[in-house]
């Protein structure tokens, strides 16, 4: 738990978050910026700055993981692909310093363009449906 | 091994690769298409379409190995970022249907435009030196 970290804060309740999975290691929740509809964040529940310090128990599970994930998103939004994004370093596009993976469902001709601030609009409420949606395919 | 996939027959080693590491399990060669200097793509030895066919075994030993090949590259050119890259059909721009992942490394303003192809000019020779760098890290 770093004290100025906005992951932190969500992974600990301070900040509100649409959580469509939890287990012993990691909370995996609804972006709040969403590149495209269904685009989640795997959050280890430690903190850990990046790929560079993630330990291998908690890497080993990653995988495995986001496997999961993803096939309940693709099921859930009827996605036709999924991205995996997983930047380390500001040079790379990082900006919350907390390790986290982007799970981002794509749609044939959907003109989502990878590590740019979204320009999608989307409510609280369609957030919350969203990762009912998810979660109901977990 | 399919017959018509480029990467099984990279892997078979009927079209040469510029290889960084190699275990039971994986290769990690040089992209021939660099999107940077030192852009990797980390290859299960077996076939999967893409990261739904993975099984367990596989993709739990996808990130620690990342890690560890990442480590490398970013000390081997000195990069101040990676972006870990791992695309799923077509419609998320996946190109080779053959499970891989990229390793991106990253410069401050370097113009790297993710999951395009790249304009980057690099001879075979320059190749073959950045692997051989690559490997002296591992």
């Amino acid at each position: 738990m770093h004290s100025d970290c906005i992951f932190c804060k969500i992974l600990k309740g301070d900040i509100p978050s649409f959580v469509v999975y939890e287990d012993e290691y990691f909370k995996v929740i609804l972006d709040r910026f969403p590149a495209s509809r269904g685009h989640v964040l795997i959050l280890p529940k430690a903190h850990y700055q990046d790929m560079f310090e993630l330990p291998v128990e908690i890497s080993a599970r990653l995988y495995p993981l986001a496997n999961h994930i993803a096939k309940g998103i693709k099921e859930a939004v009827q996605a036709e692909g999924i991205n995996v994004i997983q930047n380390n370093g500001e040079a790379a596009g990082q900006s919350v310093f907390h390790f986290h993976m982007h799970l981002i469902p794509r749609f044939k001709n959907d003109q989502v363009v990878l590590n740019k601030t979204s320009n999608m609009e989307i409510t609280l409420e369609e957030l919350a449906k969203t990762a009912e949606l998810i979660k109901s395919y977990l």
